[in-house]
């Protein structure tokens, strides 16, 4: 798992996200190496979006003044040829989620979009989900229904010219062309709020340093976040430890890809 | 303690919440075995409440926008007869407090109201306290002003027809009719911002869970977390250490309380 | 480093402060003795800003709403003689940020006035930045450079007569007579999100417990924010961790600064 040695690492980060987990996506970046800003006034939106390599928008706790910042944001971000990342948050948990979501990809270019399975199949139906912000019991991705969500992942990606991220037991990347899996991550990563959100900034971080190199960011990112948690979780479970530390331990390992040497660990593999 | 084994564990959790403590709040329902979505637009707030289990109104940082979504979100909650969770932060320290509480109490019939000793005083008496968000130094409940507090409890819980949790040294839960008091919990718990709002969210779980049996559910929640602190607060002292790890502790116990077996050290008594 | 014993430890502080890193800010003036109450309707800032020792404003994530809120609750802070600390997270980020600044150093009158040092700089200069809410590297404080980073203190301290702290690898704390520096601390805290803030939260706390006397209680403010980052990065690398526990640990050494005895390691001169 040589292949991502040569990825910088890292860069400015202008965040329109929720306030639920606003703070563990901050530390994310800051673990990855690069940095964060958090700005959703309409005012500064285009002034902080000019000045960051690439621009997150998460919808976890939407309200209309902030839509129309996530667009003006979106656009400046297209006109400077910056990565934009949507994470749709709970999109098919309100009809307002989905027609939020709907009118972001119609006046944004998004680079890449994340969801949990429950969620990009919304995008790509337009259904409404019952299972809230976290992925339906129907949707948990395994080896035997793989090749559904990868076409399902292409089909949004074909719509919307976008790299498709469906994170669930086995993360699934496409940019149509080429699709990666990622078998890295411990199911116990959704027992703790903002672990996909922390992944939406890490993409941000890591294709804002690479903006050459989107899909490859990208992949790189989810295994990051997937190791990161597989191995804080190891590590809960043999100190008898619980939530609260796994939340810890996934910034102490991000923090300290490097220096552990834990590209080796990545599981990545192209389909 | 063992009459608590049969309630089921954790549901899905519409939370209108302040941001400081947000992120505590959606952890502690996910340990506890629930879901939370956190949403606050009014043009959602009836969507997402009719897919939930409960709903949990907490006023730590209110604005006039909010207070019309909490009073939407409560309505459609009523007309679907699912639990509605009251936690009025601070509701003495200001005017606007005391107006949108008295407002909140008019509009919406909540299940349960929890709030610390001051807090229930201010609700019944409407007045004005100046400890901000804390309980008053007047206000500590002991095993000698035990009976003043519980009355006072029973008195608003007549008032709004709600069970009704007082939480400081000795928790107090009554419905008027039957009183439970929980002796688990440590002071230390008030040294980190947030277990009172967690509190409400394990309750919007556990009834949310178990709406059948509120009272029972919300003793049990009060007692979790009593519990959880408390053995927390063991660790920080024998490992040496502060109010960091308390709040990191009180999560990993809430999700580990089966495992670990904690239904027995509940010190809950009826009175 | 006796000269500190004396000061009251703790208050009650009112902070319209970002969404990123409010839980930090709460949970660090909880440690250091004092308690928070996080209120930023406009209906209720002055009442809340009445009851409060002294008020933090940190403009992380700006909106006008909050914006209106903050100037309504500098004036009453003002007319009741509290000290108000502003922190100008990002100042020169955007335009909105900048005007926003200045707005509100032209309606309040601050007694303590906190940022790094390209966000002092853009205060004195209102020239724009594009390091987002870091410090540029263009402006890392040394032993080479201290002489200038002193006068740029002295001078914002001058026009705003308010005392002025620059924090960085040597802080620098002047109100334009008495100077003085803080050689605790270390680089690895501005790999977490929220240090800044917390520091203007335990100013807050620290100055409103000792209203007579803002320098030493900010000076004392900054040496403990420091020394407690600096011992928790010591430990994280002895145990071979990383941000999430630097985080943590850092709450910890605040909560513990008696118990630890750690007054007399701060490293504070008059310069």
């Amino acid at each position: 798992m040589e292949q991502f040695k040569d990825l910088n690492r890292g860069s400015l980060v202008h965040c329109i996200t929720n306030y639920v987990t606003v703070n563990d996506v901050a530390n994310a970046i800051l673990a990855s190496g690069g940095s964060p800003i958090m700005a959703d006034a309409i005012e500064e939106v285009s002034d902080i979006t000019s000045i960051c390599n690439s621009l997150v928008l998460n919808i976890g706790t939407l309200n209309s003044r902030i839509i129309d910042s996530m667009i003006k944001a979106g656009k400046t971000a297209n006109s400077l040829n910056k990565p934009v990342i949507l994470d749709p948050v709970g999109v098919g948990a309100s009809r307002y989620r989905g027609d939020s979501v709907k009118k972001l990809l119609n006046k944004i270019n998004f680079s890449v979009i994340r969801g949990n399975a429950t969620e990009i199949k919304s995008i790509l139906m337009g259904n409404k989900t019952d299972s809230g912000v976290d992925v339906s019991v129907d949707d948990i991705i395994s080896e035997e229904n793989l090749e559904i969500y990868i076409d399902i992942a292409k089909e949004v990606s074909a719509i919307y010219k976008a790299i498709v991220v469906i994170t669930g037991p086995i993360d699934i990347i496409t940019d149509k062309k080429i699709t990666y899996i990622v078998k890295n991550g411990h199911e116990n990563m959704e027992k703790i709020t903002g672990t996909g959100c922390m992944l939406a900034g890490l993409i941000g971080s890591i294709t804002g340093a690479n903006s050459q190199d989107i899909l490859r960011s990208t992949v790189f990112a989810v295994g990051m976040m997937g190791l990161c948690g597989e191995l804080a979780n190891e590590k809960i479970t043999k100190e008898n430890l619980g939530t609260g530390s796994l939340g810890t331990f996934i910034l102490d390992n991000i923090s300290r890809f490097e220096k552990d040497n834990l590209m080796g660990k990545l599981k990545i593999e192209i389909k």
